[in-house]
């Protein structure tokens, strides 16, 4: 809590004495891995309200085999429909994330696993390398606007 | 030609009368387009050492099934063992593209058409949906840092 308190204290300091463009890059990184860690964490909860609020009706996800599915509706079916897949479970975690200088848009290498049962009810996971590109709103909160994948076989990067 | 300098002289003019960052966002974007669509065109060249110009040694290239390829050694023997497969072709065409405010980041959605031959020599065309994630060096000129792609299957976006 002390901690908090003084980061709190601190990045205050920072941007009300800096002339730069109020963002602490480093920060704001730390933040978005963090945003999407939670989200991958979100899934687990099936609480469909809060998935889909990282996303806009300007969303566009992009999954193999599919037409792009573009904002909201469409991402949230293919949830719902992916949901239903016997055993089906996805996490994902970030690897690496970049933002512009003006601290609008960003991007995240990301990687996930996603299980799905055999036809006997054994598991079999698949591993993806993941981009999502970030578009900072208005209000300061960063929406997913692209989230692209495709196989890794090994699930290494 | 008189319409090139005519885009000259006003770009210059536009660019010295602003007191706006020195970035024409969309005359910008439309110039990262036409490098894409200039650089699907230089594949059919073979020119390898133009056509590795576009990445750099951060570069990371996203291909459905592999690991991910970093760095223009990698992305070159990728393109050289693509190039050896029978009746290869691939071109590309830039459908949207989006320019962070400071100028140094931006994405395009892009589509791509791959051909091989079957075993009999009938070509077989693939359509894949594609990002690319590009920024802008201290030269000025812009660099592909991300590539990935999956399968679309019309090729419809």
């Amino acid at each position: 809590m002390k901690h908090l308190l003084l980061y709190f204290i601190t990045t205050m300091l920072f941007y009300s004495c800096s002339n730069e463009p109020k963002i602490g890059y480093k920060t704001e990184g730390e933040e978005l891995m963090q945003f999407s860690r939670d989200w991958s964490n979100l899934v687990k909860t099936g609480d469909m309200e809060k998935i889909m609020a990282g996303w806009t009706e300007e969303s566009v996800m992009m999954a193999p085999g599919l037409p792009p599915l573009k904002g909201k509706k469409q991402i949230q079916n293919y949830l719902i429909e992916g949901s239903k897949i016997p055993g089906f479970a996805i996490r994902w975690e970030p690897l690496e994330v970049h933002i512009s200088k003006s601290g609008d848009m960003a991007y995240m290498i990301e990687r996930n696993e996603v299980k799905v049962n055999d036809s006997i009810g054994n598991p079999i996971f698949t591993y993806n390398k993941v981009v999502t590109i970030w578009e900072k709103q208005e209000d300061g909160s960063w929406k997913n606007v692209v989230d692209i994948w495709n196989d890794n076989p090994n699930g290494k990067y």
